[in-house]
């Protein structure tokens, strides 16, 4: 794609959380052109009876799937923000009708790389299995060479993307003990969706935490596949994941060993270096811990990491957005990758605080 | 200013919210640089040891006022978030050394043009009355043109921007009765500002709503001023406000009578007339309500307007951010009208729902 | 019923809030008895598993109203906490097998004795319409000698209570202007119920406010009926109910005009003489205002009055809990009216804040 | 202390969280009559100008310390709710002049029985070694028999309330590797008191999360002690705390690995078994979670334990409100097995949820 050109781009599924955060982002993108909004049960509505903040900017009506002439669309690229097993149906369909079309896909449909784990967490056969082959993973700082030349990219999970930033370095530098991760993570309530089910009602989940899917949690595949990658072997940790009274934010609480004779001090400078030149993953001064309202909004993460009182033990904290750098501003960062567009281009908001 | 020229700003009071609000903004104008920030208590510190969210931007280090050379420092502009009754001074002081300065105040102590009113108000003579007379107050819909001219402007509150830009078209057009306007006005928490007070603590304004200052609130002075103004008579209204468990966001309920045959939707009219070019104005359909989470961290109002069930009366809403075209959104839109710049540069913003 | 005598009761509708908070409240009276919970879509289940807080009491399993043998249960008192239109049917039925059974009705259904002005408001015509001629609106401060001798008690509801208590006194004593009334209500999230709507989603609803229903809130008719009654003439009054992120709590904000030459103080006095000697209403010090959180959990109705800067126009806050004294504590309070137990009996807890 | 006899009892340092909650609970303590609150900044005023909750009740004015005549004060019991350091001397010079009089502590300063730890973790050596030695450790599950005993009891801290609860049976069974736990702790606001800090203000802690003392918090010590205590070694873990945007409760997941051939399931027994006849210890069913919601304003503690995906690994849930079962409500269960009460009276309040 030329230098100066436009990219014309649809969202598939605008009714929902990463959906309305697609449109806010692209938006302001400086070449991307919102051609395309989808909600099959609010097809023929506008995008201002779903979403009422965008009341006052012009958005094409949302539609149906089946109704689309996917090659009289013409669009560059789509985000696919569908639920779950729905979503490998579709994209099969839409890429065997416009087979140019690039595919951001922010469900965990093409996460798992292995049609064997994926029928394992997810307890049925994968419908596009030649597509699962070919989709990139599309965690940026990870995997971005080849993000680049995929036309299908699987946007990662939330939570998967804070504790691999946190950690997929130390694994690589052979720094830490794969054998003793803990992953204690918090979400705001946007990581559980719009679906209107009584545990998600304001009143169920205010002034009050609880812990969920413990032991269990199929975010766990996506962490098991991408840390035994890195690590050059096999990784299995313990995750369990919150839920907090706010809006956004994953907060990941890491304890980890020190391999050998390294300090807390080394661990720190392995995250330092590996992320010096990177936009959207900001480390913190040694001893100092992120918040999540710190970047509210915005495609960063935040890093720290501390000394534990326990020798050779560090703990680490990693804060982002999960609607952002956990979803549709990752999956923004990819669509810029896949496009040769700047990488940073449309993703500059500093975060909202207070 | 000629039109690609650049602009040299500085913000004197960076360490509270409205400070912290015009940093974000200002970030990521397309022609402003931040090359002064101060905060007397924190003089010396990084900007990101008092707001961590700025930590992976570069930013001049928070110096005390005092030790601000003005004529070396070369500033085209500076907003001034500082305290009131502090601000008369600061501000008459800082114009003495650099007369050519322009400054978009944000507190209230330039906002009443009349001695007197403003001495029965705070209680006090006004320290600088020659620079209260210059001052223009910066309702931008409604000032536009003496803006662009000023020296100094006076930024209005939050709750009198939100009322004015409801009321003031309707009184101008005399399309309600002035004698008979109630105003029922919610705050999020950071209206109240930073400092450390026990009131406002988490525990203490969480989980619960109160009103506060009925019946005296200083507030009122603004809008005593600017209403008969609009209305040419004294108009003097019933306002309310209260503190909601929430940290941005202004909510104005107001009720009113229509003045002779004229219906709900005859006013309705009015306001859909009056900002129908307006970028940071909308006029939701006759009969939607507006709510704050959907301006949240843009520059804009949302204005709605219903029929009472009561014949010849109507219920206004009028939402937005208080920190921005509250405070430091509104503070931009006056630098850009004062530098001859696109009004809406830098305030594009789409809002952050959820 | 003999002084030291128990109350066997039952609650239709143990699955919602207001059912909740009746088990709540019931497991501690000291002379009732849980002997039957109702919940249609979860019969069979134990309350724990619909509300986990009750996990380590021993409470009956949930079962379907169809399924239950009125005579043979044997119940002094049910309350019903189901939806409307619903509960018309089920009381009927419910009276016509166990007639000599008392029923206290937390749903809209027998509120309106008018059956006219029910059918306009709802509709429908009402389907038991003897049964509504029958009701006593339980309002204790206003009908406590009614519903001493009544079968079938209408619960008010938590906006109309709170309006109800702040103002039917000044109404009596004819101090204030009943065609000048406005009436701004804000509530916590609580008062919409547990039923699974997008709407009342955590993200949907924190973190702003809006109103709704405004113009035509059933509530009114409820306001109209009984404000009129204390007035001795017809009283329509404006009122808008608003949404806070909060899950307890109703605070009014009422604007009045003072009758005549009475002042702001005098119609203060009015009301603290009126409530001196209620148990669950306290009014506070002349020009202090209530907060909802200080009420929180208790069946107190905290009422403050203010003068307006507006000649003779004066501000009244009133705060209660929409799910004790706005729900099943004056529920419970009907109850001990009803069965001659002293009127406060359980319901002495104190606020919950913070 | 005879049966039917009644206690008098005092609360200083009243005017904060933990002061409030006793008053809540002992205001309906059917036998027990506050006869004493003191707040030296507040001293002179009525407790409802500092908490208006209080408002209806009668209650004594807030006095000055300095100012109580101990001897004529005639108390059977004082809550200490003073802060860390100033209350070891004013205990000192209280029970130097009422010998008589028993103390329940709710600071830090008696809870370390080793004079050099209290120097190792405090900086500063304890100013009253004596009673030091003398105080007992006030967790009634745990030390029930010799606070029957106890002149002096140091309250637990919240935290190690929760993590203790969900530990001491199991490292006292010997089921659990005491060389392998990690505890994420994550608390509500209410939790970090009500003194004036710009970091509790509610825009600073609302809408995110962060962890604090990461690695050196002081509520480490009283694990130490009291976890080597029960394992009969020395154990040290992992700990870190968390601020979420809530007012009460404190939820603890907890990391640990079974010894031998114990599974999940069997430290499940363990913990079941143990407190099968507590009355404020409530283990679910295995595969069960808590939320801090269920049992806040309650005296309840409820732990839940699921088996990890690891093998011999398990994940346990504590959740407590961390002004009750962590605070005020642990303390005058103390006070109630000090002076011979049934150790649950005034504790039966089931909990305010939603």
């Amino acid at each position: 794609m030329a230098e100066e050109s436009r990219a014309k781009v649809g969202v598939l599924g605008a009714s929902g959380y990463t959906g309305a955060e697609l449109v806010r982002l692209l938006l302001r993108h400086p070449r991307a052109d919102i051609a395309l909004l989808t909600a099959d049960r609010r097809a023929g509505q506008e995008m201002r009876a779903v979403f009422p903040q965008f009341s006052p900017f012009p958005l094409p009506k949302l539609v149906a799937i089946d109704a689309i002439d996917w090659s009289a669309a013409a669009l560059d690229l789509v985000f696919c923000a569908l639920p779950h097993a729905t979503t490998q149906k579709v994209i099969k369909e839409v890429l065997a009708q416009a087979p140019r079309l690039k595919v951001v896909d922010l469900s965990a449909d093409f996460r798992l790389a292995d049609p064997q784990a994926y029928a394992r967490w997810y307890g049925h056969e994968h419908a596009a299995t030649q597509l699962q082959r070919e989709a990139v993973y599309g965690l940026c700082e990870v995997h971005r060479e080849a993000i680049r030349k995929a036309r299908l990219v699987a946007n990662p999970g939330c939570y998967t993307t804070c504790a691999q930033l946190a950690l997929i370095p130390l694994l690589k530098a052979k720094a830490i003990d794969p054998d003793e991760i803990v992953i204690d993570a918090k979400s705001g309530m946007t990581g559980a969706g719009r679906a209107a089910k009584e545990e998600m009602l304001f009143s169920e989940v205010s002034e009050g935490m609880h812990a969920y899917g413990v032991g269990h949690h199929r975010h766990m595949a996506e962490l098991d596949q991408e840390f035994s990658l890195a690590a050059g072997r096999d990784v299995v940790v313990s995750f369990t994941p919150h839920l907090a009274p706010m809006n956004r934010g994953i907060l990941s609480t890491i304890y980890v060993r020190a391999v050998g004779p390294a300090a807390a001090e080394d661990l720190h400078a392995v995250l330092s270096k590996s992320y010096a030149n990177e936009p959207f993953v900001h480390v913190l001064p040694f001893g100092e811990m992120p918040q999540t309202r710190h970047v509210r909004g915005s495609n960063l993460t935040f890093i720290g990491l501390t000394r534990d009182r326990i020798a050779g033990r560090a703990i680490i904290g990693a804060a982002l957005d999960n609607l952002v750098k956990g979803a549709s501003g990752q999956a923004v960062q990819n669509m810029n990758l896949m496009l040769g567009f700047p990488e940073a281009m449309g993703l500059e908001q500093v975060a909202l605080f207070p």
